[in-house]
């Protein structure tokens, strides 16, 4: 597992292999069941997870009582809601494993102190910070563009890893669908 | 405006003010009227902004041919389309001004040496970039949670400041409204 993160730090930014066994005293290790939840609205945001394996969502319960999904995080991507951790104050987000999951997860305390004793990880996590918001830039593009039939498919078809490995329902309500509606688009594609 | 900007760096990161000179050495000055264009679709996206005073808005135009604005940038804030900035590739979105604009502007290349010269500044990028990932996740959120009223009331009454400088037209194209549909909110809210 430390290969895995010491392999992803190192296409960002330069770390030495003999730091890793300091760096890891930093994360705390967790295995998710399938549906467990990592963290909790209502509750501080104390933790940064970054994925080993399996697949995460971050959802909120809107007025109406509907989860609805704002961020998944597959291998080699970190998941946390971002504001309240910099704050260190609750969230109003869950975090559930989609499927059996690994996470290694850093505290904003720790991440501090990491920060400070190797430096040059700044840099990697300003690139990963960089990527992520230019992403979601990209995604509020999509909103704006595309009819929900087309957000449907264009997902589907970008981003084939996770049509095949993450249940219908939540890719509908990550793009703001029903999964009444997403039965029918398929169906009528099917036809 | 090295003052302004100094100041901006030192909330985030620590940097001593002997350097400022060098490091402004690093950025282009740009004076915009209203509606002068900074970045154009179509064209590589080799600038990143930071806007000293005025307000700038990035938006693309959608398969309909309606503009559609996905970011805002007032004072102390940064703009570009981070994706194909990261990449050095053509981008899809439009930089405007929305009022008189100046702009510290900086190309990718020289962002890069300036990291290298001044690895502190990865600080102030790490954090700048984890603010802005943090708030598009919460706007995400209100776009899944509230009808499109609740979103133009919520919009106006947390950030006033826009409100009152931006025009209604583009602040319904940031919220994914018709200029028409705001026009008919407001007075009935009035009445």
């Amino acid at each position: 597992m430390s290969k895995q993160f010491f392999e992803h730090l190192s296409k960002f930014t330069e770390v030495n292999e003999n730091d890793l066994e300091e760096i890891m005293t930093f994360f705390d290790f967790h295995k998710l069941g399938k549906k467990e939840i990592l963290m909790e609205a209502g509750t501080k945001c104390t933790y940064n997870h970054f994925v080993l394996s399996g697949c995460l969502h971050m959802y909120f319960i809107n007025s109406k009582g509907t989860e609805r999904t704002v961020q998944f995080a597959i291998e080699n991507w970190w998941i946390t809601d971002n504001l309240a951790y910099l704050r260190q104050a609750p969230t109003d987000f869950y975090i559930q494993a989609v499927e059996k999951t690994e996470v290694l997860s850093i505290t904003h305390d720790k991440q501090q102190e990491l920060l400070i004793r190797f430096p040059q990880l700044e840099k990697y996590f300003r690139i990963i910070y960089q990527i992520s918001y230019g992403s979601s830039l990209m995604k509020m593009k999509y909103i704006h563009d595309l009819s929900k039939e087309e957000m449907y498919f264009h997902f589907t078809e970008h981003f084939p890893e996770f049509a095949q490995r993450v249940p219908q329902y939540l890719i509908a309500s990550f793009l703001g669908l029903t999964p009444e509606y997403v039965s029918e688009i398929r169906n009528k594609k099917r036809s």
